[in-house]
């Protein structure tokens, strides 16, 4: 069962709204078992609007349109719709009668033109609209379908879900999971390179890997008769991943680097204390968005200043002289110092050359440490970051919360 | 001239991201005057990716496309627009090297399959992205156009404003000039209002209110046959604006509120200390990402904790017990107590509740006291913010910087 998705209507081709009904019901559309292969956009433009649906036509067994069923002369999807199907259009009374209370319900004055958003091909199946004007509908010629969806997701989404959905799930007999692994610490090229032979090799599960602001996902998708079966055949293929390239998952599905840190922190009862240099506050920022944390955050400085980092925190002058800010011995007296401070369990600390300036041949742009106090013991970790001032710091406060969750569940 | 674009890639299919590059791709086009008739989105299939451009370059004179430069075998954008144009690939040298100091930098393990995104054909021109490994390109063939572009947005947009535009603005016979004006502190309806004769009757030049993330923005873009004639349509519609609303203005273009504030202490030869408790480090991180703050900002405190408040910024407990840590008096003894203890001119601090839970019927969630320190004088700002805790802790960092801003200019 393969669908198509066309949206229509000028404000989408101009740019001026985004496309959010295509993502929507693309994946509803995955979830329900049904390929997508195919979206399109097309503008108000009978000529144009049929060669899409004609070329749609061709390729796929159901058409899904969004958009062009409003009282208005531009609108004219279902018209042109129907045309398609060689259908005539007939007045529906009752649907007429549903447009005129809604109109006097709302005290608003009924036009001429309202009647056209009562007239559809005769024995087509009407979706209902609770939160508009316009009805859907299926219309069904030989083995092809075109389904039209009204262009507001606000009438869009509930038409979906409560008159369209289970029209789609009679066609299909199986279901669809999907799991999501998310890395750190490796690269998408060289995690396809360790799963090559799985990536080739995939049908069902089908294994999809997708970077993104610097964390790697591979989503492991089965189709199945039932979800036990489904998450049977998915459990199979993530065993694997796991064997190969296990160490450098840290969460499933939607978590974040920062939400699985004050998760453990929290589960371990344990307090934390952040120092930063570079990253100048984004490591706190981040865990503090986890709306438990405040029985494990204690506090976190902003010492971006050499100054701040001997008041604040009590890194030596000699340190700083001797080694610079930017170097391992900073960074272990900065976690331990701002762990002291209020006795936290575990401190770490951040102190590095985000650019674009202050680089130099032995201390490049992008070279950061962190460091890390954690019961006691010290761990240094030293970075070669890639990219603009913002994505250097960005990719700094994940190596941090990355390494206080990797000592974390050791 | 017609454009269509073509984005690819199996995440929009499947619905897992928002396709935000048509959008993006449409408006530009549009604004330059290039008219777009069709979007698609197909999946990295060959086939179907190779019929989706032979259809588009039969009714259009450009395509777009982004996605698919990636290094891996899912990857075949280039590969086949190429084999559609009937070019052949071959090693760019100078890109290969760029590719692989990119990844001896971030000290990546370089794959064999890196080598993939060398790869153009012969005489295309070549557009560069700093911020990823995947250059785009346009290929010509006869008076056709295949213009490749990457799929992460971050990659895209800049690679489409520095590098791509200029190529698109030589296909038209006019200059398009824009300028944004950026606002905070008043609301994109009210805004509307205040502009809205303005706004019916504009033609040239445009003007174009956006709100995005607390702030709002208008665009005014002129058409004309040069640039001066361009500015000067501009310079009628903004003085028009400045005399309206122009309280509300805080810079230009894409300059941001954080860099607005870093450059008047930098400037002024101010310096700056940060107390964050809701919003936790996002303030000093924003400032931080100028790049000359050094001079200016001493040290940040994330006293999301009462003990932190009053270890590290002398709240008196007194204060804490009577009036609780969400109070003006808080906020005011948090400002001066960081801006005293490094000794800076400005002292800038955030207390609120930021939610979901930990709101009561006084205090609820949203309520966010700002306090300013400034050279010996006190103001504080009672915030009531509404949305998810990200967003709170968001618009309340933009209070902040806009206090310190408005003072800062006085």
């Amino acid at each position: 069962m393969r669908a198509e998705i066309i949206t229509v209507g000028t404000e989408i081709l101009l740019g001026d709204i985004v496309n959010t009904n295509s993502q929507f019901l693309a994946k509803e559309l995955a979830n329900i078992g049904i390929d997508v292969y195919y979206q399109g956009t097309v503008g108000d433009n009978e000529t144009r609007l049929m060669e899409s649906l004609n070329e749609g036509l061709k390729r796929s067994d159901i058409i899904i349109t969004t958009g062009g069923l409003g009282p208005t002369k531009d609108d004219m999807t279902k018209e042109v719709a129907s045309k398609c199907f060689n259908q005539e259009l007939v007045l529906y009374m009752d649907i007429w009668k549903d447009i005129k209370s809604y109109f006097s319900k709302l005290g608003l004055e009924l036009t001429e033109n309202n009647k056209k958003q009562a007239y559809f091909p005769k024995d087509c199946i009407i979706l209902n609209n609770p939160n508009g004007t316009a009805p859907g509908a299926i219309l069904k010629k030989d083995n092809k379908m075109i389904i039209l969806l009204p262009g507001p997701p606000k009438e869009m989404i509930p038409m979906f879900n409560d008159e369209l959905k289970k029209h789609l799930l009679c066609l299909t007999d199986y279901k669809l999971v999907s799991k999501t692994l998310r890395f750190f610490g490796i690269g998408e090229s060289s995690l396809e390179d360790k799963l090559i032979d799985m990536i080739n090799n995939q049908k069902n599960p089908t294994i999809a890997p997708y970077a993104k602001e610097g964390e790697v996902t591979i989503r492991i998708t089965a189709k199945a008769e039932n979800t036990e079966k489904a998450n049977e055949l998915i459990k199979n293929v993530e065993d694997e991943i796991n064997n190969r390239v296990g160490n450098y998952i840290y969460g499933y599905d939607d978590t974040t680097l920062e939400e699985e840190v004050a998760k453990l922190l929290v589960e371990k009862n344990m307090t934390i204390a952040v120092s930063e240099s570079c990253t100048g506050g984004m490591v706190s920022s981040k865990l503090i968005n986890y709306p438990g944390i405040s029985q494990s955050f204690l506090e976190g400085c902003v010492t971006y200043s050499n100054e701040a980092k001997m008041k604040r925190l009590g890194v030596k002058k000699d340190t700083l002289d001797k080694f610079g800010a930017v170097s391992e011995e900073t960074a272990i007296e900065m976690a331990m110092g701002v762990a002291k401070s209020l006795g936290a369990n575990v401190g770490v600390s951040t102190t590095g050359i985000a650019g674009p300036g202050g680089g130099t041949d032995e201390k490049p742009v992008g070279l950061v440490y962190i460091g890390l106090y954690i019961n006691g013991e010290i761990k240094v970790k030293k970075c070669n970051l890639a990219g603009s001032r913002e994505k250097i710091r960005s990719r700094a406060t994940s190596e941090a919360l990355n390494l206080v969750r990797t000592e974390l569940i050791k």
